[in-house]
């Protein structure tokens, strides 16, 4: 079917057509329309129209974590858990959440209500954050925060009201000990726009705190996708977190907080030079308050050092005193190659957060039982100019089950990921990793088998996840190399226990086979040196620690 | 950690605090802002923006299928071959393409240009098409086409600007013989609306068409995932295209079309009741022109009959004459049940067009050699109220690697989908067979080895992707079991085939073995029965066939 001309190679396949022929099929083609069309330009003209963003998200509401019904209970916790640690840690608060699922008159559909103790939300704010996707705090800044797009909340909201026709329901407290708003309200999805339907004023916890309540077509159920785990998992990577979660079958789960410290609050950071793009260069050039190029590199930039923005202006052949507003195509495109050959310090490291080895092994330990723990905090890396860091753990061994895959937590800015495991870049590297080197089984390109569990976690102020429900990251090759180192380490701890573990067996096996023999060696010598019991005791003693010595030394 | 208290039981967990210790430590967390941080509410509310839906692909531009500059070149014509098939079939004209890959002077920047021969576009609407994202003609309706979303070619020429800081430039000419118009577009990321930087009347083809260009930051490769790749699958499933494609190494190659009949043309369909949910039934209600609810029931969905209709409001307690605009929630609720409780006909079949299986086989024919190959066209089903067919193909040994995973042909509405593998419920369903129950060997839960190609394409009004970037189809299960069905029917004619290989390879060797001692045995006989040389050539040769007549009966 496919043939090459003028310079190319025939490529190795058949020609089901003559050239001739195929030529004048190609014409007949042109101009009469078949089967009967024949829409116009201006025909099809009248079909276009705008798609708002809500209704692109109802419609593809798959991409948002809500495919089915068990997935949409946990996407709705879990957007509502993030939201409620993220304000609490930005308000400096030790979060304090309520988990609530309660069943309805109809068994397919559920009550979610998450409560938090962090600083409220101004009463004119509400509609948009929960009435409006694309709306949020964390999306123009780049600081490591859990949610990062402005849509999960919402889409929560969003994807209740399309299956209950129930609004969702906040109550708010700013201030301590003055009056909360309730308020009710609903995404029009045709401009992606919030109607508040009801507000008013209530007398509430005494605290500040918001609370969110979303009714919804759902499916309640425990183990791997359930939201126990999801919680659980969730305390392993918080454990300055306190959640108490009253489940729909009446039982109530206390997590209480390992630690009273807040993890260190990460730092909102420029963008780094060395990720950026022209287009994003030239927008930054229109759209900055600095008078000179060397100021706009020197002050919008991370990294840039009054050196560097000279440096970079001289090879670009641009005066350091031009007006950035008057930086045309060509120039600014100068600048960009200037800006990758300069050598710039890697962006500051500060914007990460890690959970810490420590609290990683704490939260590991009190959860599994196991014989090793080890744990590894990487430096940060890069890739496409943003700073991320990589942290793994395992546990091995104790009742973990032998003959099953390892089990693999993967977190995001210390979320736990439950869904799309396949298509994560956490997987896939454990998954390539050759773990035989290690003593460890596993069939080719699967995860290892063992009694093993695995915890990943990346830190970074913006994850590029592979879709907008967060549950996979994707696969740059620079986050991949991290992670792979990363497990190399751990896995190198973990096939010296298994060596020494293994030496220490066979050491038992022969010191027992030893001190079976022992005494038959001291009888013997009884036999035929003549000698007292008392005797061949001392001798029988003597032997066995001589062989230990000899063994150890 | 974890602790249930009331009715739960304890789960088999270390509990690393004692309850007291940690109820102090909740209540510090309450009111004191930690490490320095005390952001308020209002704080908060400060660093909440709106996101536009350019600035947020912008920032996620690896759903769009931009996470590098290789998958960047094949998005890039995808997208610009997709609406140029979509809108010369709209227009049921026989699709001729040109597909123009071109290396600029900078090394990291292509030039991709596409022609089509389609009815062109009215010249006020090619500054949205091209320059805003969620615009189109596709996604308002339930039609089988390539596009859907309204994101793609515009995203691709964002993604363009942003790299080069080049327009997308468009011809246009809606009327043969006529002038043409030529357009430079770009996007607007903070508004998400066109601008057009240039616009002229110029002379060009004399035919109606469209020609796109995007200047991109890319890399050229062939192979696996590249263009010449992703064309060569493309006439696979679209026999009715010709497309001449100039590579950026001077080399072209001519792809010839194999059939000129056009596919039938899918027809566009109402939603079918039984996929549809609350928020969007009430939403209907509001909007229909319909003035009573059985007239709504019966002229806003397809498959309610006027029985069907009356059995719906009698079933909800509703009124027929109801006016639709009056259903409160609470009815609409009720209305839903008694859809949900109705047997209805399933959704009809011809908004959907398959390849064919004589199609499909030609295609495969002409591009593999191989001894075997089958094709099965499954009948419609239905997910979430949506048709959906499979059509899966196999073509088995001839000069195919037998040491290698079976090669996998994705497709979804006659487009190949060469990324995200894994992550398709496609790979999920193939990987899923038992293989070597079909006598081909399959690491476990890994695509089968062996001298195979796999050919599957999923055709429907609306395909639940798993991104934005189209390569990838969720795993609802109506849809793996479809899949597995179709390679189930494949897999068993291909068993049958290699069973007879097998038997005939036996029988072979059998024959060559029998065929080999029969000469001495004639020999033996001559000897003992004293006949001529004529005698034992025609013995043996009736012997021979006596055996071979044994065998066979």
């Amino acid at each position: 079917m496919a043939k090459r001309t003028k310079t190319g190679k025939r490529p190795p396949q058949r020609e089901p057509k003559p050239e001739r022929q195929a030529a004048s099929k190609k014409d007949s083609g042109k101009s009469v329309a078949q089967n009967g069309r024949t829409l116009t330009a201006a025909d099809l003209a009248k079909q276009l129209r705008e798609i708002s963003i809500s209704e692109f998200f109802t419609k593809n509401r798959h991409l948002l974590g809500f495919d089915n019904p068990k997935r949409a209970l946990l996407t709705t916790v879990k957007e509502a858990v993030d939201n409620a640690l993220d304000a609490c840690e930005d308000a400096g608060v030790l979060p304090t959440l309520i988990v609530d699922v309660q069943p309805t008159d109809r068994e397919d559909r559920f009550r979610v209500r998450v409560e938090d103790n962090g600083p409220g939300i101004v009463r004119n704010q509400v509609g948009r954050i929960f009435g409006k996707l694309l709306y949020g705090s964390k999306f123009h800044r780049l600081k490591m925060s859990r949610g990062q797009q402005g849509i999960g909340i919402s889409a929560a909201g969003m994807y209740g009201h399309l299956t209950t026709g129930q609004p969702v329901a906040i109550i708010s407290q700013t201030k301590a000990g003055a009056a909360a708003h309730y308020f009710e309200v609903v995404i029009d999805t045709k401009t992606n726009e919030p109607k508040i339907l009801k507000e008013e004023k209530i007398t509430w916890n005494g605290h500040t705190g918001t609370s969110v309540q979303i009714e919804l077509e759902a499916e309640f159920h425990r183990g791997r996708w359930g939201v126990d785990e999801y919680l659980r998992q969730t305390v392993v990577a918080n454990p300055h977190v306190s959640i108490t979660y009253h489940s729909p079958d009446k039982q109530t789960l206390e997590f209480e907080r390992a630690t009273d410290v807040l993890p260190r609050e990460p730092k909102e950071i420029k963008p780094h030079p060395h990720g950026i793009e022209l287009g994003m260069l030239i927008q930054m050039l229109q759209e900055t308050r600095a008078r000179t190029v060397h100021g706009f590199l020197h002050s919008e930039f991370s990294r840039v050092s009054a050196r560097n923005a000279a440096e970079i202006c001289e090879k670009a052949g641009i005066s350091e005193d031009s007006r950035p507003g008057n930086i045309a195509r060509r120039e600014a495109d100068a600048l960009l190659m200037a800006i990758r050959e300069t050598k710039l310090r890697n962006p500051p490291l500060d914007c990460i957060s890690p959970i810490g080895e420590e609290q990683i092994l704490a939260g590991l330990k009190s959860s599994i039982e196991a014989d090793l723990y080890e744990c590894v905090t990487r430096s940060p890396a890069i890739y496409r100019g943003i700073p991320f860091l990589i942290e793994a753990a395992i546990a091995y061994g104790g009742n973990l089950p032998a003959d099953k895959p390892a089990r693999l937590m993967r977190f995001a800015n210390r979320v736990p990921l439950l869904y799309q495991t396949g298509g994560c870049v956490i997987t896939q590297s454990v998954a390539a990793l050759n773990w035989r080197q290690y003593n460890v089984d596993q069939p080719t390109g699967s995860l290892p088998v063992g009694p093993l569990v695995l915890l990943i976690h990346i830190a970074s102020p913006w994850v590029p996840f592979t879709s907008e429900s967060k549950e996979a990251v994707a696969d740059y090759p620079e986050i991949e190399k991290e992670i792979t180192l990363a497990l190399q380490e751990c896995a190198r701890k973990l096939r010296v226990f298994l060596s020494r573990r293994r030496r220490h067996a066979e050491e038992q096996r022969k010191r027992q086979h030893i001190e079976k023999y022992i005494p038959f060696i001291g009888e013997a010598l009884q036999g035929i040196l003549e000698f007292g019991d008392g005797e061949r005791t001392r001798l029988v003693r003597q032997l066995t620690e001589l062989l230990e010595k000899s063994r150890k030394g």
